[in-house]
């Protein structure tokens, strides 16, 4: 049992969106990557419009089953924070208006869970998302890589999610056993260093 | 020739929005305020997605001229900045979509307009605009008297902008002729402290 998952990590200038398909094994497919540009000349009314219509128009292309979005902070980058915000709050109101729950990871859960560790560079994260995807180049511009591994991310997280009682197995629905057992038996690769 | 101005105080717990018709002559009229608002116990992408659809249902309703939004500062109230970021886009989106530009005024921009210094406090321009509405009671409550001040604000700056070359009427159409004389037959009332 597959799950889809769109990722999107937000901005004006450049919005990366991916989709990857995640089975119980962990096993990550591509199924598209894109970025959605905007032309800082224009009217900031329009260039949230275009990020909404293009993320709105991946989303009825591609009907993830979750959206998973970089949580944004208050302390980053200030010159460029209100608008990652405000591209954030049209893409939870797509996602929202579709009946999709959207998953917020923080850059560090993603790194970790891509790398192996939170403090990872792009490079890295570029390099792990083209091994885990088994591309056969790495995947460009910087959020479009993001965007992937947000949806990875997200796709591992959430089996390690739905077994709670990590303990054993009592409880457990035949799908969550299934689900403990692949757990068990795939763990993340690594990036050397 | 009047312009009708819907102002949002961009909020999750609280979204103001106030609809205003201001004529030539500066005199304003009430026409609708109300403060949508979200359990916080909510998912985020559902909070947001029923501030976009309040938004747009207060936009088809009395159908403005022009939308007048608080700018946010990442500088702002860190606890609270990044869900009023993300309703801003929200309402950026909502009125792109229907083809209306949206003003963005800063919050000293506003209390300058309606009182006439950029410092004033929540009650004086609670106080102010009660005033310019001629309405019975204040507004309350202090979203719904920031939405209605952001529409005045932006009615009468707009009246401004209008005649750039402030030293004579050359080179002015007639509507702006019409217009600068109106401007100063009319000053924007003052609270008394």
């Amino acid at each position: 049992m597959g799950l889809r998952v769109l990722g999107v990590d937000p901005g004006l200038t450049r919005c990366g969106v991916g989709v990857v398909d995640i089975a119980a094994d962990r096993t990550a497919v591509l199924v598209d990557v894109t970025v959605i540009r905007t032309d800082p000349a224009m009217p900031l009314e329009q260039r949230v419009l275009a990020i909404a219509e293009g993320v709105a128009l991946l989303l009825d292309l591609h009907r993830p089953d979750v959206v998973a979005l970089e949580r944004v902070f208050a302390q980053n980058n200030v010159r460029t924070v209100m608008g990652t915000a405000q591209a954030s709050g049209v893409v939870l109101h797509a996602a929202a208006a579709r009946g999709l729950a959207v998953a917020l990871h923080t850059p560090s859960e993603v790194k970790a869970a891509v790398t192996g560790h939170g403090g990872a560079d792009k490079k890295q994260v570029t390099a792990m998302v083209q091994r885990i995807l088994r591309l056969d180049a790495p995947p460009t511009p910087a959020d479009a890589a993001d965007a992937l591994a947000l949806a990875i991310c997200h796709g591992w997280r959430r089996g390690a999610v739905v077994a709670p009682n990590a303990g054993g197995s009592e409880g457990l629905t035949p799908a969550q056993r299934a689900w403990r057992a692949a757990e068990k038996s795939a763990a993340a690769p690594r990036v050397e260093r």
